[in-house]
């Protein structure tokens, strides 16, 4: 099958690529760098070294994992994309290529209009350019679990059976995200429900929870490393935690440390795409995938971290409780439906408080680097104060 | 009461303008003229006669309303929008300033990028100068009830109780639009409802019904005319029945007819918007009026028009029956809730039936305007064909 990933150079896209490749489909890499772009300019790095895309390129395919043709380019431009489609004509798109961080997104007015203009349009650009050169093709959406946000009744798949006034309809879910980047994935799902609604497009849209990792079947193979950030504006608290546990500082959480999120190994996050791709919708379905195997809150996560840290290292943390910069519900009811994947046929292979132990191995390998990035591990975006025209 | 109204110079922002005025409020008006460009894109024009903004403040404050302060710029635009909330200061905003055509956001790529960055940026750069600089002021935002869709169970105002699986939640209730210009709407409602619970700004979204008619008190009273768009870009499905049926033209509907969604009259609009901005909600307070007063199907309309037509100018007019552009059930359940705005005092003043006769009277007082538009009265746009980038 021909794939082609938006967003390649990602932090899931790269090791994803490897995944297709390793099971003999022709993978065609789009990305605009962006994120190392926006990583560097909050003087930050990835803490596993991470190739350029022209020497990851090069070691794959000397690896054995065959040709990778990549385009550089944004996929909110319209002529970029077309081209792109038109000379490739994918059997299924990966679409990644979006601005992935929460907390960039609220640091202000500038950011917030990035944030929201560059996923809205990449993804209209994409179901346009699929509606007019391969309308058969399937296309494979990265949203987030956080596009439901924490409502008080269970989570279903996407949509459920609403029973109001006597009356009964099968409706979408209704969305509560908590940042403008979550609220542009909600924005882009509505968006995909239409393009599906209106020109039969094939969509899966993927509900993912909290990837964490630095380790699939490949990049421990091929040595070649996908990216591992850090810092407050584009790493995740979890990847925080674990490297504040190997440089002994102590572990920073934000508000009671009640809030419940659902997290997934980044082989695991592989494998459900993986299956995705491969075992796709039928002509005209929308389907939607909640895609997390196991929740946590983050008082548990400081604990499992701090506990590990311990036991490996002998480095004894402590945990460090902050004022919550989002506003967000720190104690709520979370049940997220999430069977469709498994009756798919996917098994998870990892859990979380085993991963933990190759995190801390991986970031101490890489200690002199953690060391170098320490001053971008301490809190600071405010969500409520965001900025007006002052951070354009 | 100092008001800014953003699309002070479209169909509905002018008569809002001059009843404010009359009712002793202080209005600053913003408007790019986006509309009159796009019309006259089409070869298209107000079959009603229509003054600049300058003759129309002049003629205004020669009829005694009072002085009106006008900026010509895009709300898009963060600076300029900035600049004039930092001048004015208002303590509400009545938003009207978007592209407000479906089938123009349904054309090709181009339109529907068109369509939701400009409503998209316009909004969210409004909340973000709001919580700058005025963040006790009152946002009135223009949605429309085509944000739902047509569920087959009652349409509640905003939010509902939600019973499933045995828990209870009250949520917004789900949407599902009918056109990138309606899906604009439910991103900017979205977004407002996150702007409210983020920065707690006091909001007001009206989900209004589709607004006929060309007098208001104040039209009548100082002969200051607002526009009237019968083309199928700019222009209502009434509109356009009113005008083919003055000029003795088939009356064309799509589809079978009986796609069935709320209406009120141009008076009506008004006296809800004001009565909106003069009741102004609590602080923080986020709340959602349905705004219509009856509902018909497009056989309905077309049978009374031909009616009112043959009464009063003796002309026999047939209905024709094209192929729907539209993606749209044409046979649904219809019963929104719209019982707020009249707990808050609205009262209804006129019955479609009734207001007919005026804007046929109307259309006929310039029938040489409307035959010199015939050409832009038959059937164009064809939503399923929406074009990518040929349209650019």
């Amino acid at each position: 099958m021909k794939v082609a990933i938006l967003g390649i150079d990602g932090y899931i896209g790269w090791p994803l690529a490897m995944r297709l490749m390793g099971r003999g489909h022709e993978v065609v890499g789009v990305d605009s760098l962006y994120t190392r772009k926006r990583v560097s300019e909050v003087n930050s790095d990835s803490v596993t070294p991470i190739l350029s895309m022209e020497e990851r390129i090069k070691k794959a395919e000397e690896g054995g994992l065959g040709k990778l043709k990549f385009y550089k380019g944004d996929v909110n431009e319209p002529d970029f994309l077309y081209n792109v489609v038109r000379e490739t004509k994918p059997d299924a798109f990966v679409h990644l290529a979006e601005q992935r961080s929460a907390p960039y997104s609220m640091i202000g007015l500038k950011q917030a209009r990035e944030t929201l203009m560059q996923n809205i349009g990449g993804t209209l650009n994409l179901v346009y350019a699929m509606k007019d050169i391969v309308p058969k093709a399937h296309l494979l959406k990265l949203g987030t679990m956080g596009e439901y946000g924490t409502p008080n009744i269970d989570i279903p798949e996407g949509f459920f059976k609403i029973d109001y006034n006597g009356r009964q309809d099968v409706l979408p879910f209704p969305k509560f995200a908590g940042s403008w980047y979550h609220w542009s994935k909600v924005h882009d799902t509505n968006n995909l429900m239409f393009a599906n609604k209106v020109w039969k497009l094939k969509i899966t849209d993927v509900m993912q929870g909290v990837v964490y990792g630095t380790e699939t079947r490949e990049i421990k193979k091929h040595g070649l490393y996908t990216r591992f950030d850090i810092d407050e504006v584009w790493g995740t608290a979890l990847n925080r935690f674990c490297t504040q546990a190997v440089l002994g500082y102590p572990l920073s959480a934000y508000g009671k440390g009640n809030q419940r999120r659902g997290f997934l190994s980044l082989e695991d996050s592989i494998s459900c795409l993986t299956l995705g791709i491969e075992k796709e919708p039928e002509e005209g379905e929308y389907r939607v995938y909640n895609q997390f195997d196991e929740h946590y809150s983050i008082n548990e996560l400081t604990e499992i971290v701090s506990k590990r840290a311990k036991e490996l290292f002998h480095n004894e943390v402590e945990i460090k409780h902050y004022p919550n910069p989002r506003v967000e519900k720190e104690e709520h009811y979370y049940n997220p439906e999430h069977s469709k994947l498994k009756e798919l046929g996917y098994k998870p292979s990892r859990s979380l408080p085993e991963d933990i132990d190759t995190i801390l191995r991986d970031v101490n390998r890489f200690r002199e680097k953690a060391l170098e990035l320490k001053k971008v591990i301490e809190p600071k975006t405010v969500w409520e104060k965001s900025k007006g025209l002052a951070a354009n």
